[in-house]
């Protein structure tokens, strides 16, 4: 991972922990950005449940930022700027998340070219949660990235 | 609302704060349990995201929460056991949540012969969550619920 890459993945980091508290609770932390994956990953402490699994919620969270997240670091890479929203998330719970998982997202091949022209531009990505090397939750989501100011 | 279906309330606020840290941080709470509908709220400022409106994590989180409640309260009022989870979660953002949101899901008609004769019950539920009269989002839950023990 580049030295850019990592201060990218601090400022996305503070961004989360400071504007969205549940984040910093969950300790939600991206991974690593290389080429073609971005991967996200939080602690199963704060987010287990009745069953000490991971909790449903936290899950999707989990894949709801990894999404969100791509987006963000791929806008800074491509100098591109625009408010991110999920719009649509699906998520099918394949198997109990029992340790600490990996929130994982291809990356590449964005398209800003609506955005650039100060239209609202979709992105399709999925996400999936993987624990002791199994894909224990897919996710996903349809996000809309907003033209800055209108 | 009866004096029973309030203590379950507060039997259910308990299950998830002590079980689920991260519905005692987003402050979820049991609403209302009348014969047709169950309803949970939470408030905005720990689910507060970067557009100073509801973030999509929480409202997910609000809504699987919301599905399991009912599904927890009528196996408690059918006096029926089972360990309930979520297997798939579909939401859609309608609107953005600018204050204090309400998650509603009818909560009649639950059939548990599966689970009473030692078989896992299925279980698909719809969950609105409605702010300033409107739906801002309407989430699609398929749970399980497991008979215990086995």
């Amino acid at each position: 991972m580049t030295a850019n890459n990592q201060t990218l993945l601090q400022q996305l980091t503070q961004t989360w922990h400071n504007t969205i508290p549940v984040s910093q609770f969950m300790q939600i932390k991206p991974l690593e950005l290389t080429r073609g994956t971005f991967s996200v990953t939080a602690p199963i402490e704060p987010n287990i449940n009745c069953h000490n699994t991971m909790f449903a919620g936290s899950l999707s969270t989990l894949a709801t930022l990894t999404g969100w997240g791509a987006i963000w670091l791929q806008q800074k890479l491509n100098n591109v700027n625009g408010d991110i929203v999920l719009a649509d998330g699906h998520i099918r719970y394949l198997a109990p998340v029992t340790s600490q998982p990996i929130a994982q997202v291809a990356c590449h091949n964005f398209e800003f070219s609506r955005l650039v022209a100060g239209k609202k531009q979709r992105f399709e990505l999925k996400v999936n949660i993987i624990c002791n090397q199994q894909v224990c939750a897919e996710f996903s989501g349809q996000y809309v990235s907003l033209p800055v100011g209108n």
